[in-house]
């Protein structure tokens, strides 16, 4: 059975792969105090019903947090001594970052450099995207290099690391 | 080497990754009686060529069968004690119940449940396909998460499960 | 630390997955006369600024040639004692074999064929892009087709195998 570890857990998966599932459950065996910081905005229906089972699915012992953008003040205020804070996900932060026409390659560096230096327990979701076919878009593209770009440097600042498949965690870290 | 475990084994992994493959050699050095459960209809000339080639490949031994939807009432038909059934592929089977107008999440709930009364070694190949960019269309958002959602069922209820890539297995579960 | 083991070495990775700095560093500390056997051609600018960025990193120990088709040619020639031979990639020669309508079944069996016949030290590093839904266009399930069956051969023929996300290597094989 997978622990939470001291400082950063990075959980990169597939889309429905079950990581956010598996990131929940760490912080729920901790013991400690439980913040959702979502990066998710309703923007449609069919996002909203996400939302709305990934709260269902939390329960009540959860704090939810919603920050698109400004991660690295969310977590500096959030992620205090006793605090599990569950990041979900980056993936979507890089969208909202791209939507907002923020300079992703600096936010993001800013971001990686910040993980060490928080003092409670973080857990950062993502979702890998760059294992299929070149997408035809030059959006699509420059969204899967930054993702790509981002994680690399998450998982380097991270004290563990998991990739998440059918719901089966792999140690990739730690 | 690996060899064919008791009960369910889900073997998991991309287009071209030599998992049925593998799948075939676990069930064939097992010497039990081999079962083809075929998900696949040759819908098209492309679909027909890859039935061809996988049926070239598995030689005489094998018996198979087709069913591109009941796939619970196949298995409790064809795994009996002393047979080795090989599902291939969960995904397009996904595929049929959607084509089909079926409720997906209540089929792939009822197989899932059914795969541990199973009597004989049953190895669901299916392919992982959450690991790219979000597909545009709804449709294939639907799929990729119907597809995910039973990749989780499947490995819960799996006693061994196997991600394949470029040919090689890596033990997951088991 | 991985270091690099004799005979050829094949390193999978997504998109931005850190591939390419993981093969180069094999190279880099094992001491060997370093080759760079690029299959990219500057197509256009973004492919430009690839090359770029990859030739700014290496540093000036480096050797590169170009050979977008005949990769068994200039192996032949470059892969002597000695020297260490990072071929980047594998994905992006399918590519170039379908554009110039070279038969890639043949010529990517020659290759896979060849490798155990080498004289120095050759990492392959190729994308894997078979696990996300599939391609609309049948040329891009051709190439993806290509890229599995190509994949399985050099996995088969390397002496170690290396899976990289968000950086990490996993070892396959070896």
């Amino acid at each position: 059975m997978a622990v939470l570890e001291r400082g950063v857990t990075f959980v990169l998966g597939g889309a429905r792969s079950g990581k956010s599932s598996f990131a929940e459950g760490l912080i729920e065996s901790s013991g400690k105090e439980a913040i959702y910081l979502a990066t998710g905005r309703a923007w449609d229906d069919e996002m909203s019903a996400r939302i709305d089972h990934h709260k269902a699915r939390r329960g009540v012992l959860w704090t939810t947090v919603e920050e698109p953008l400004d991660l690295v003040s969310a977590l500096e205020v959030h992620a205090a001594v006793g605090t599990a804070v569950l990041v979900d996900c980056l993936t979507l932060w890089v969208t909202n970052l791209m939507m907002a026409e923020r300079d992703v390659m600096a936010e993001t560096a800013r971001f990686a450099a910040a993980l060490p230096h928080l003092k409670g327990a973080v857990v950062c979701v993502s979702n890998e995207v760059g294992l299929g076919i070149v997408p035809e878009n030059r959006m699509a593209r420059d969204f899967r290099d930054h993702a790509g770009r981002l994680h690399q440097a998450v998982a380097g600042a991270a004290a563990t690391v998991y990739f998440v498949a059918a719901g089966l965690p792999l140690k990739m870290k730690g």
